[in-house]
């Protein structure tokens, strides 16, 4: 009763159609490490949530941010030795080009700055992405995002079929020609970019592609598509807001399924719940866009989220989380692989480290999406203690991608109740 | 010798032409609420931060931050009592039709929801600014400021002469005909926008046009402007990140220049340095915007972001800082209006509340800007211990903003050592 009258109250204070996850949905009110704790003391393994990446309520984060804010917190016109250090680490992760770094504050403000430095650098337009791409809410950073995509008002945008093994293109192909056949639709929104006078400032793709469901992508795709761009005279945006920070086992996505990007992204879980988020490139092509842009950002590059994102890395570093995600991914991954054969409803299982997805399919032979399943599974693991959701471009993928604190011991749990929720659901 | 090698890093870190304030820049290392502290221990009174509304490291609000971080930080899209809270708290602040409210992280990206807003609820496309406003950074809301105008890219944006009685759009005029001829300016600049299509969608304006210089306004404009851009079918947006949060005396610009927005958009001292920002509307605009918009923002609408607002509107009505904003702010704008007739730089002196302009000239005939002249002062006034920037469509003006914990004690130091500015300055 009390969390209707409260889903009441938000329906007007935050207008209706806010976005809740699950059928009754959760009212959290504390976390420790991967547990969230409902208002009912109930505990749930949290395998959603990216952004508290070194555990919720890090004391480590916590304390740094506390005794930050309670020593000084004032914008980036001062010099401050912390913003400079937190910015000399942050490129250092990255390989060899990566030079100089743009804060902000949402994975928006991060792929607005990549697209306008993109622009700038190239003296190009045209952009292209993924058919089930998201990459932020702003009216530029949201004509890439799938959901809103609307083909009058795109001027200057264009989606390519994203990269996929299990829903291929074309049937019969070798894995050669499929990614030939991925690489010629590319190659046809490049060209159709041009008929409206718009030659390619940037791609823009998530490197592990995670909305698109994390898909399997053929051999070579992901350098063969980078020196088409090149070619073409655009640069390559690696969006790293859900696959960087350690999330495949590497510090990059880009790492993981292997090219090097010209200008990188990443948001969330740089700030543990900070709003936090960064653009980073050559240093030219940051001078160029300072040059250009006069870009100030008020409540970016301050000693707060210095701060904050040093003891992120820090806590990283400490908890060896890097390979605790390598780890415990790979064997979460393989134990969900072993049960394809075990469960009809399972049509395939792909995992890059701790981002792992589970596709749910009514046939094995048509491989037909089952949305309803998809979402019956989350409500049930929820139930259960374990709360994930779910994604891709048909909404029948499994999402897992929890706080990198992840453990074995959590895998085992979770799997106990996965197969519960799977005997009871698999038809 | 070690600031020379920090700002060399920093241009390396954070590229090349990321902006710093005075011709010697200043490392700020503790602040304690009106005060800035640099490395070499020295004192400042801070003039110029609005984001620190509170005070630089308010106790209140370090507890709260602190206390919320290491309960729980998790995204909006599970039940929080709080944010829900905090909203109704926010738009019970604003005028009776304001009863929903979108949270984001920068001003920029409350800017971007209530123009996407406002072009979903009128179902048009055009938007009107002033020709010296600056609205934030993204490709959209960056269209709207006059440092990024141009006009090849800027579809569905024009720009009209922002208010002002000291540089009048003619002369001789009585205030009823130049309020006549500057909305006359604002038909001009709508009637172009349906050459090419698109009808007006909304007026985005600071409510005291706090980046044109807080000149003063012809009797009416306010209310005027805001019948035609109704007439036109268009919102009006009052863009509040400068002017609201009690800086001008009353909780909101528009009460002090007297008009009844559609939209309030606010952001810098929400969160007293952490990213917080609002847009808030009729809560069927709201709900229009999220049918629409499927809007989601991850760090945003965070038990976080509820837990600080709440701590920095609890410090404001105890420190009862709208009082003080107004009697504080009156008495130094006459004061330093008074000052208008001991030295010929002195142009103008304009103030609402904490927020006041002074006008640097070569001449008081011609009114001609002094830009090197507020540099200077600026630079003098910082030597002496009283930090504060220039603004204003020519550069010219003194901007004076302090953290609304500004004091009467505050007031007559900085009088003293402005005028000693001026002695040395004023030819």
């Amino acid at each position: 009763m009390a969390k209707d009258s409260l889903q009441r109250r938000r329906d007007i204070a935050l207008g209706f159609g806010a976005e809740l996850f699950y059928d009754t949905p959760l009212e959290i009110v504390r976390g420790e490490g991967v547990y969230l704790y409902d208002n009912d003391g109930r505990r749930y393994v949290d395998m959603y949530n990216n952004v508290p990446c070194v555990g919720h309520a890090n004391p480590a984060v916590v304390h740094a941010m506390a005794e930050q804010q309670a020593t000084v917190n004032v914008h980036g016109r001062y010099l401050h030795e912390s913003i400079v250090t937190f910015a000399e680490r942050f490129t250092g992760l990255n390989h060899d080009d990566i030079e100089s770094v743009v804060f902000s504050c949402s994975g928006t403000e991060a792929n607005e700055v990549a697209i306008q430095m993109a622009r700038i650098v190239t003296g190009n337009h045209g952009l292209i992405c993924t058919d089930a791409a998201y990459h932020g809410n702003s009216e530029l950073v949201g004509s890439l995002s799938y959901l809103w995509i609307d083909p009058l008002k795109s001027r200057g945008v264009r989606a390519f079929p994203y990269p996929d093994c299990y829903r291929p293109l074309a049937e019969g192909l070798s894995d050669g020609e499929l990614c030939e056949a991925y690489l010629a639709r590319v190659e046809t929104a490049i060209d159709s970019l041009k008929t409206e006078g718009a030659d390619l400032a940037a791609l823009i793709m998530c490197p592990i592609f995670a909305n698109e469901g994390v898909p399997d992508i053929p051999s070579g795709f992901m350098t063969d598509i980078t020196n088409l761009v090149h070619r073409e005279g655009g640069l390559v945006i690696s969006d790293e807001v859900q696959s960087g920070y350690g999330r495949t086992g590497c510090w990059w996505g880009y790492e993981t399924t292997g090219f090097r990007p010209d200008i990188i992204v990443t948001g969330k879980p740089m700030g543990n719940g900070l709003p936090l988020a960064a653009t980073a490139a050559r240093k030219d092509f940051v001078d160029a866009f300072r040059s250009k842009k006069d870009y100030f950002n008020t409540c970016a590059s301050t000693p707060l989220q210095a701060a904050v994102g040093m003891a992120v890395l820090d806590e990283i570093e400490r908890l060896d989380l890097l390979r605790n995600a390598a780890e415990v991914g790979t064997r979460l991954t393989r134990e969900l692989k072993s049960r394809i054969d075990l469960y009809s409803a399972i049509g395939d299982v792909r995992g890059c480290g701790l981002f792992i997805s589970v596709e749910m399919i009514k046939d094995s032979d048509t491989r037909e999406p089952d949305v309803t399943l998809t979402s019956s599974l989350s409500d049930c693991l929820k139930d259960k203690g374990f709360l994930v959701s779910h994604s891709g471009k048909f909404d029948n993928v499994l999402k897992i991608r929890p706080p990198l604190v992840f453990s074995h011991a959590n895998t085992d749990d979770f799997l106990v109740a996965f197969d519960a929720c799977m005997r009871d659901l698999d038809g």
